[in-house]
């Protein structure tokens, strides 16, 4: 195949669309991933590339062989279309896009993370890198947070997308998936610090953004309010940092 | 006074200098706090500003007339100033200029942080934000290390630059600060687990960054490496992350 050098070809068109529109990918149910890591992850847990757009002059092969190898559909395109179609300042030389997964839900959870208000992809992506680290068995968004699939979201998750199901869902639906867990939420004026909580009964957690908290429908949602105890003067703790202090507790329980 | 409407204006300039740069900020040892929060925990630690520029368009008055009730040295500017010397891209109308904090180490410290080639800013700040959390006597930035007082840690660490003493130190300062303590290290492939540690004891924990890990003066000090144990196929925690699961694990067991 020729390489490709314009950026109006169709596919460079629709690589442009999804990384940059969480509207293109809503609507294409499509996404995008790029660099070495990210595709690698995807394809080792069985997400298959409708195409791939690789730099021929800056890539990694060995990735490159092995998507030959299953027969994946891969385009050279030159440095131009590479860093049109790419989100990052020093591309890696590979952008492939996949259908959005589709993960199935366990339908009996026993640990779930539930996001709400989380706006900032940056923090989406290392909420699920953490969740995925502790054993999280799904990780719920609320209709107020980010696109799990935004590319930064995409980068600080480090392939936590591909290890722990994630799924967007209105608070209804996340109340009858809940019935029948303890349900809590982080907060600074918790009443029940996050260490006396029995972690081994079966739980979800709600956590909310540092800007924004949890919303309200959270608080009706939840029966207890956790926080975590910090030295004098120190208001809040980064909510990723909170998030990791919170799960790994529940980990150092189970054990 | 009037408003200074120069770029060139001495005070202007040391300002943009000491935002701008690692190497003004050593020679002058000043440093810049910008915004609202940073500059009221810096006067309530006591922290006393040599001068500051406010544009009176935009500035909450409340700070300023505490700033004047003190006597410190206000300079209104016009917006074009505060643009130039702002490191943020919505300035929030106050930048001060202050001493280099010399803060007074403790001589017997009992809960210890060592940071090694921890470059990125933001992390570093999140880093320190974290130990005052968690009540860490004094954070140590070995050689490696970015600048605590680079604006963007500054900005991440929400004030725990006043409430945790922080100071570069060569390694062996570190060597005889730490003499008599238990110094461990973070590491993915640490034989310990982090909540086998008896943390009730004296301590020290040197965390490295997720780039580059933790150097090898950091292995020659440490007796002991831990990890913390995670879900399959997550190889690692963003950094700050595990900085607070470790942490707060001391903070759990000496209570």
């Amino acid at each position: 195949m020729d390489t490709v050098v314009s950026l109006q070809n169709d596919k460079v068109k629709l690589a442009y669309g999804l990384q940059n529109r969480t509207r293109t990918r809503q609507k294409e149910r499509k996404i995008v991933l790029e660099g070495t890591r990210l595709v690698r992850d995807a394809i080792e847990r069985n997400n298959k590339p409708l195409f791939v757009l690789f730099q021929p002059e800056n890539v990694d092969f060995e990735l490159i062989a092995e998507l030959q190898n299953r027969n994946f559909q891969l385009i050279p395109v030159n440095a131009e279309v590479m860093a049109h179609v790419s989100d990052t300042q020093n591309p890696q030389g590979i952008v492939a896009v996949f259908p959005m997964p589709m993960p199935t839900l366990p339908k009996k959870p026993r640990r779930v993370l539930i996001l709400d208000n989380v706006r900032d992809p940056g923090n989406m992506g290392a909420m699920l890198r953490t969740a995925a680290a502790a054993g999280v068995d799904v990780v719920i968004l609320s209709p107020g947070c980010a696109d799990a699939y935004n590319p930064k979201a995409l980068r600080s998750g480090m392939g936590a997308h591909f290890r722990v199901p994630t799924a967007e869902a209105e608070w209804h639906e996340i109340t009858s998936y809940c019935e029948g867990m303890n349900i809590y939420l982080t907060a600074g004026d918790g009443n029940l610090t996050y260490d006396s909580v029995d972690w081994k009964a079966d739980w979800a957690v709600i956590i909310g953004s540092e800007a924004h908290g949890v919303g309200e429908k959270a608080e009706i949602l939840a029966q207890k309010r956790i926080r975590i105890p910090m030295a004098a003067k120190t208001e809040s703790l980064n909510a990723v940092v909170a998030a990791g202090v919170v799960l790994f507790e529940a980990v150092r329980q189970r054990k």
